[in-house]
């Protein structure tokens, strides 16, 4: 099988860490990154990662005209830069690149320009891209089905500092039709790293499904099972929820 | 929408409680119960249920020949009285009445004979009827699809007595190709009632489904829940699992 | 050990449960029950509870004059009857019969009453007498006091039907110092009996204190235990958490 | 209030964390690190930890006579090398500098020579200083004494690569007086740094006491922790349990 070529847009906080992911992983030949800071003293990012030979230049963001990404082809860009980086990378799908981004906070033109890069190539967008949560998203949806009549409550746990409820708890609370501020939950102590629970109660019986973060790494392996499934897709806009949602139709037990 | 006519096998410590459900659902007409003792002097199931009136005539075991079911109708028999309890309804399915085996622990040569019943008739057999677990196992299959490289562990918590590992982990653990004495971890104390959790690790997050049991009348719910959807099902040998798998397919979140 | 001569005020639905307890308890002769109900056509607690022999009477509160307590002594009243069950028993503590009043929502005047009480005999009350609710409120004043940085949040789960805040989740986050609106989250879905969790978030660690409640035996266990302590204490106005606070001083571990 | 004035042995994946912690410390003048590893460039913590300063110079474990405690005195030495670590502060005891030893697995003669310096100043052993885990082993224990009756299950929750049971739920086993093999409950699976719940079964209630690890600098903390307290005690050999004991007696509330 061949190795599905990536470039990552983005090396921050949670890039660094998403690129050490993509780094390990053996089905991947990790081409590139770009990165909006010039300072850098590093050509590899290999280097910053802690290796010690070089692999995976890093660009500067200020060079990615269209003819980076015809001397640099890639099969998929994951981007995880920041709210502007989608214009970085406007002429990547007209070359037959799938875009993966993963940008948590997008504004709806964003999205509306990611909507058009569509048109030419798969674009997949997820404002949490880690399978966990999309599982959760989905097979919630399911038991809600199944169990109308239950009671549906949300524990979302975060550390001390984090503010604002969580937006992947008002998003599960949304899809669910539950409002947001009677049935969400939120627990701000110390250190969690993110922790949420749905909760169905059912006068005999309660069904709980947790997900618990343990570090921003779990980012990395969403993005990557996203690529690996982006990869023979034909143009087309998706999501991480879709993906799942249709392996869940894939994958269940016929009995 | 016609109510479903109710005949009940079975009015020990679990079928009084699944009574007390039927008892109390408008979309149920609660024919009668069929008990293997005679002794009761009781004639309505209702008195025994602490009701003050005339409801649901309970009839002795010995008197339920094929005259029984022509002479007192019923859309479907649940059944929860014991291992050779189907020997008392075989002539049901043969009048077009639907079947549904609740009983825990039966033989391959019962269950042979319930299929037998199904050439006639929709007969559901399942070990343990309750939605929370039928939830568990196909949810527990779908995530394991989707993500294989999870480590995977069964936690069952019952109370002090209970004997051997519980029957629904070993089903979880065997269904998701488990070795049993590694990965189901059996916790004995006090009075908890029955407690499944299954605990799939990735790297860098954890995800837990639990189901908790509070009472006995979960099973009464999981047999109403498959009565209704048996109602209108052509002859054939279903299972509870294989409803939550029906229903997980038709409800899927489209995207 | 002589055992201890027990008379039970209260035979509603919590009372029966509490009844069951004490008749199970080797460690104590159950002498009576005294109920407001003048209609019982039974007269024997042991026959209301399921048993094929008569012990425990049942008398009605209208009876229970001074006289009552001379004619029929014992060596502590458990009160799980009412608001206003103190009064009926006004005379017993001159006698020397000990006081344990387990009336969830008394009124502050009636808490008076059972003060005086006390100077004659030992008296305890506390609106919550099981033993694990008890111990999480003892437990987390200690933690705090030796973690005061860490962040504390409570979350109660009960039943949907279940009105306002659980008043002991109320108690835990007073004794705490929490601010209730903030810090105290609550959920209500199907048939949770009940659930108390207490978290203490520091910035690399999470503790738990969680009690779950499976039945209200828990009540009746808990005043036996009350029971067993106060049987020789001299007169003075008590509380479980007193106890509990007293047995972890006792108990803690010398190194 | 003085500063503590505090030298760290060790400066390994731990030791590094333990380091960061005591540097964020106000109450704290870290005077120095002594690590094995000679060919450091960096002459100062405070670099390696990522600060644009230099604090907190770094010596080579052979260059530690005695008198480089007297040219580079400090109240508390803190250490996290190694199994060895403890002979290269031989002569520190002697001066009046007090130990604290963090090392998880020290043999007997390690911890008879530790005993020894204790003689002549204060010395502080414990294998896990976390302050969660050691408040569950003491709540533990006082629980089992309130409720001698109690089932106890352990349940300890790991990444996947860990081997054998943990030594933190082997030593609440054995404080516990359970029997390892059936009472404690491994789980391994994916990348959970480290939990561990006691489980407290009553016919009525369920006690559950959970320590979730999130990440190393607990050491840190709990070394701090211990630090503050053992800063004006005297001569004596002590236990971050026999600590957390001693606040429990401290702490809890009279009423």
């Amino acid at each position: 099988m061949d190795k599905i070529k990536i470039g990552l847009f983005g090396f921050g906080k949670t890039g660094r860490i998403v690129a050490q992911e993509i780094m390990q992983d053996k089905r991947v030949d990790f081409a590139w990154v770009v990165r909006r800071s010039k300072s850098s003293n590093h050509k590899y990012a290999s280097r910053l990662l802690g290796y010690e030979h070089d692999a995976t230049p890093i660009f500067s963001a200020d060079r990615t005209g269209e003819d980076f990404f015809k001397s640099h082809p890639v099969d998929i860009i994951i981007d995880f830069s920041g709210p502007l980086g989608y214009k970085s990378y406007e002429g990547a799908p007209r070359l037959g690149i799938k875009i993966i981004s993963a940008i948590s906070k997008l504004e709806q033109p964003a999205i509306d320009v990611l909507k058009s890069y569509s048109e030419h190539s798969a674009v997949l967008y997820s404002p949490n891209i880690t399978l966990g949560v999309n599982f959760l998203l989905v097979a919630s949806q399911v038991l809600q089905s199944i169990a109308p009549k239950a009671d549906i409550e949300i524990i979302e746990e975060h550390f001390r500092d984090k503010r604002g409820v969580s937006g992947t708890a008002l998003k599960i609370a949304n899809i669910l039709g539950l409002e947001n501020t009677r049935h969400v939950n939120s627990v701000r102590v110390g250190g969690i790293v993110g922790r949420h629970e749905v909760i169905f109660g059912l006068p005999n019986q309660t069904i709980r499904l947790v997900h618990e973060s343990i570090s921003r790494g779990a980012f990395g392996q969403g993005a990557l099972f996203a690529a690996k499934w982006l990869y023979d897709k034909p143009p087309g806009f998706y999501s991480m929820e879709g993906i799942i949602s249709d392996m869940f139709k894939q994958n269940i037990p016929v009995y």
